[in-house]
């Protein structure tokens, strides 16, 4: 085992706000404890094996500026060991808890399925091991079913049944992986589940497909008796002009049409919140309320550009405000905060790895300590409360727990003659309230 | 009973493609038989009183451009009533057979709640009289539950609970008056049924209240024996910076949450579809495939612009194709084509408004008639059938059906060595095939 | 006089971050002296008097919510005078500057062109008397040359060029109106020019238009001995499809092409340069590096919506760099930070009012001060400096000053076969560096 | 010389509407004469080396789906030339006048400058021979200088000035090959001539390195005797944050700014004036007021998604009104429409690139025939003559040819009392004669 391009790098320490040290954590104290936990059990962050072990730097109109030992050629399944043991030690210099994977991002395609499983089963095998010896855990796993051309018309939504027997092989394969792992959830992100054009497409025979294959999913999760969460991450488009799991909502519905709404959570990501024209923090406020917030992917999106740019995160009012609804929904649960960011192509060396992480690491911490603050404060919560504080009188609850039919609420009221007067809704004030806090 | 704006203008006629008759229908034949059916009653256009007697051109820069005689004050229920006389010389001049209206369209807001439902119920009989003389028959009702100031936080989602009785009130009369004049759906539109930021919104609670409110209209529906059809129109923002009904598959959602997918259908209008980032054949197709498609509101917006513009359709291969979802669903049933689209503010005489709907009438049926062609045709069908036929095995539907769970897929593939090979798509091929019908 | 509505508000103070005075600045310290002058002569706030004494909250979908005493009808120079009066008592409230408006904001139209020119002069008088008793100076005037429904075609750009010689004659009024009350700059937004279609427009004829308007402009300027700055708005669009002043860019060519590009500056705005799809700062520092950079409108937009929002400001990252690349530009001269920013319509309250300019001031000056501390920290200037560092070289500058012809160049690039190598951009620590100074 | 997988490809002809052939014109009747000139002169088509011979179908999230026999690998010149012979082969298959490429299209990059340069030439020799046997001419030609990592901070803006001088040795080369092959145009576009973040960025020092750039470009074809036009092919974002070329107006201003608005021209693309905020047409209607009109980059985007597709066009309308808008600009001169659109990546097969062609192309025929047909029919021209018909008055004229001052305008209106009226615009009836000419 040669030298990792993170070997020489040391493990990044909390210094506090005052530190000069540009890869030295300010906010995250992960021993800090809030609320009874520490920071690091609230936060649970995770590594992406993806962006931060196998992405080379090329976009649509260039090449790989990123080139790291193990892309340089030779064998596929020892290059694959050296991205393992460069990833450990990012892990180790990042000291964060988890690591997330994609069964493509661990080990190589092979010549055939059967190949390219065994690929996939030695190299959970070898990350078995690293993790041994390392404080990293697995947060989850999920199935790339979306960049091998087989894939180009779908996975589960495929017209053809054979490329849903293959992608069902595959998800077989990287469910027993992460069980084995001790991972803590399963993610499904439909790459390409959706459509490029109408014209060719059976809308209805493709959500029926989705829907059988994620209860084939949720069954054999029982089977196995594997105890984490299943996930669904929603995204509107990109790479298909139009995907399935549009946002919380639709996928909401989505389980709902196949009865997998107890089954089923989501795993929310902002970039793809804001390709679906929501905030960040309406996609966690809409998933609590549903029942169903499972997990985060940490980035963020440039509102200027219309495709997922996948940029570490630095907006510190909308990760304040996304921590708030995290807290106020109870926390992460089994989920946690996954960096699915990615620096930019001219950031083609090892720190700017580290240095990017620190900075979205610490966003994120601040941003939790300061809705944990607000929520102490609970100035907010007075807001909410005295806002809605017309629906605790008996009257009004009888309204809405279904116990006055429309026409007696109409009768009351014309009984009444009531005329309701607007009330200030302050929203200015609310909001400096915000800005202050930052 | 004075002149109308409307009164000198003669009845629209079907005289075909070669008239150069600017207000003559080229394409619309109402009585031309297609598929068993006249076109009329495949289509059941609807003129929209709102934006087609009530709306003064006004805009958020500018005043009223269009100064309609009963605009001009003096007493408002004679005001009303000259309204409706010119409403319904509209619909004669038009010679079509619905038309639509809010609650405060047809009848002024009175000084109290009482006056108010005084005021709408005495026009709703003016137009029950109306009726009797023409052939305009109500396609839908709804209750303006949005322009005035006592609704700035929402109708069924105020904070108020007094709000939620006056909208309730409100809505139980529109539902009488839809019954009493023979109304074949009753739509809901939310127009301030979302947020202007979370910092002060429970959204849970406004959830709750929203799924409260239309069961108690479902419940309604039933007691007063009304047969036709509940409608929930989805628009995803504006007025409000996130409207809760954002698009057909939240929606779809939020019945199932509630237990109303089998009582309510969805209310699709081409420019909602285009803020919420679908095509309107989009949302059409997913609303057939859910089994929630009701009826039509017909307009276009301007993809470079962010608001609802709410113009005139002009776009003949979207409404083709979005007219080729409709049949495919098997049509409109007791939904319609309701002309959701008002004038440009610079065209102020009412023969826009005639010209408009003529322009507007002719691109559905000619949309209609391509569409139909196209099925007839059979090309695309013969695309889809070809494209998924793999699925037509009784192995594939072993997948598709329940009977073979993830590890029996996955023993099989892996047993076969499966290796699926992708096939060209033909997209452009496909594409072009649409480009020719035109 | 009878009481206005401000005027039982005190005089908003500052008193520091500790405050928990909801009505008292945090960060405007107006006193504070920065880089040699005092922050209130940096920023050089305004009162926008349309949004803050014009407004009624009305939206496209609603009726007014904000209901001012001279609001209520009555004879109009007795309500125009009420109004000013409150305006001048909000602007001793505020503690600010200036003040701004459009010559429809302060006196209303006539039932000819001669009356509205009399009213407009007897309210510029009676501001001109209200001035000598108060600190307000006036930032700019403008014409209001879109609400009326004779522009609802353009004014400059108008098909009728009886329409041109009213906007004319209506911004000569203007002009005299702003040099006799001491104003500053005179600016121009072209509120509807622009078109709804190209179908019936004659773009290059409307262009001349607009080149021809502002050169009569700069010309009267000169005449009139006017010493302040002639400012164009840039917007691309609404309420026109397309606005002619697009964004700076844009403008500048418009300069250039009538020659004009020493004459007139940018009056830029936050919410408009979103809707052209760049951030404020961007707009700011093309200005700045063009040389045209006038004055700027503070307030937000919501990247998620289409349309001009309009709201006070909140995000001091935004606000952060746009103050440091006003700084680094040498400042705003005579121009200024005018408060073009409305409360929500649900704050009807007069005191909603001062508390969003509370917040919004604050938000200024407290991303004034951390621009101000970068710049004077010098990291940036370090980064830019060394990332150009090869400019510097004699052989650089040959190529960039015109001493090297192509061939020549060429010719020395192949000679010593040159091979230049990526430098990392480091982009993630450079942003980093930002978060960390909030 | 082997096989192409266009060789047992038939030349497709014009058939005419009726025609069942997939691989036929049917409104593309080359030798068709209109207005004097026959189609293939008006509309001076080129197939894009790119897209057609070198794309091979990878996204973002995906990797390559086709596969071309020149890019299996083997001697890179070799395969160059492999792919040279398929190129000319698409070309006589389509029959269409003209093509274009990038450098590094035709020619692979070498080891060294040097022998990037040679290869460049010696297969620029080659394509030359090959014209000989070709109907095919050069359009233009332009330098890859985004795709290569030496580039990923730009060329011409680049702040290393070795990589400016890279690019202009390679542009410079580009000129020479250009002129020997006859190429009727030479063309800019500037890939990563942006930004990503203002933070790092000089933007000031950058515009001038890119208009210095452009200078030495000019600069060279006057010496070397270059008769093509220079073209600036705007675009606004994709692949930087943000382009300095932004739209038809930035650039021209850029061209004001260096005094080069006599000297280049700009080449249009319909998925770059989407991503802009414009319509097409709006750009070419832009463009042909300024005078600079150049060329035509032919695909789509999707309004709905932010990226740049480049889809083949069929939006007819759209096309239509952009042919209108050439045609009233005294038509394209030296450009041509060039399609610069590409094969979805399901559409792997040879088949599918002649397909999407025949489709392009007839698409433009037709939209071009129509707008010819408009124009002969000179409804427009009625519209827009009447429409503006008071500006042809003297008194008119001397308010726009700058005969009365502002102060003179106003006095005269004054003097009258102008009371000038709106007129309706007719806006529908406008569009409806649109939709009725499909």
């Amino acid at each position: 085992m040669t030298k990792t391009i993170f070997e020489d790098l040391p493990t990044v320490r909390f210094e506090g706000e005052a530190s000069e040290n540009e890869l030295a954590y300010r906010w995250y104290d992960a021993d800090r404890v809030v609320s009874g936990k520490p920071l690091s059990e609230h936060l649970r962050f995770a590594v992406a094996y993806w962006h931060s072990l196998a992405m080379n730097g090329s976009d649509p109109f260039g090449a790989a500026t990123i080139h790291r030992p193990w892309m340089a050629g030779g064998d596929p399944m020892a290059a694959a060991k050296a991205k393992a043991d460069a990833a450990f030690d990012l892990f180790r210099v990042l000291d964060l808890p988890f690591y997330t994977f994609h069964d493509r991002d661990i080990a190589p395609e092979g010549d055939s399925l059967k190949e390219s499983l065994a690929n996939f089963h030695e190299m959970a095998e070898y990350l078995g091991r690293k993790m041994e010896g390392s404080k990293a855990k697995l947060l989850w796993c999920t199935a790339n079913l979306f960049s091998h051309p087989r894939f180009m018309a779908g996975a589960a939504t495929n017209p053809d049944p054979e490329i849903f027997a293959y992608s069902a092989t595959t998800v077989k394969h990287c469910m027993d992986v992460t069980k084995a792992l001790g991972g803590a959830n399963y993610v499904l992100w439909g790459g390409r589940e959706g459509y490029e054009t109408l014209l060719n497409t059976d809308l209805k025979q493709e959500i029926q497909q989705l829907g059988r294959f994620l209860t084939l999913v949720v069954e054999y999760k029982h089977k196995i008796g594997f105890e984490g969460q299943i996930l669904v991450e929603p995204k509107p488009k990109e790479p298909t002009a139009h995907q399935y799991d549009f946002d919380t909502a639709t996928v909401y519905g989505f389980l709902k049409q196949f009865g997998l709404e107890n089954e089923v959570r989501v795993n929310l990501e902002a970039n793809h919140a804001l390709l679906a024209g929501h905030t960040f923090e309406h996609e966690i406020a809409t998933a609590a309320s549903l029942g169903i917030l499972g997990s985060l992917d940490i980035n963020r999106g440039d509102p200027l550009l219309g495709w997922d740019t996948d940029q570490f995160p630095n907006d510190l009012q909308s990760m304040t405000m996304s921590m708030y609804h995290v807290i106020k929904a109870g926390g992460l649960g089994k989920g946690g905060c996954n960096f699915d960011a990615k620096v930019r192509r001219q950031s083609f060396e090892g720190e700017d790895v580290v240095a990017a992480h620190v900075g979205g690491v610490d966003l994120c911490a601040r941003g939790f300590l300061l809705a944990a603050g607000l929520i102490e404060a609970g100035k907010y919560d007075q807001v909410v409360a005295k806002r809605y504080a017309g629906w605790q009188t008996p009257e009004a609850q009888a309204m809405l727990n279904g116990s006055m039919p429309l026409e007696a609420i109409a009768a009351k009221a014309e009984a009444e003659g009531i005329d309701p007067k607007p009330r200030s809704g302050r929203q200015e004030q609310i909001e400096n309230l915000l800005m202050r806090s930052l």
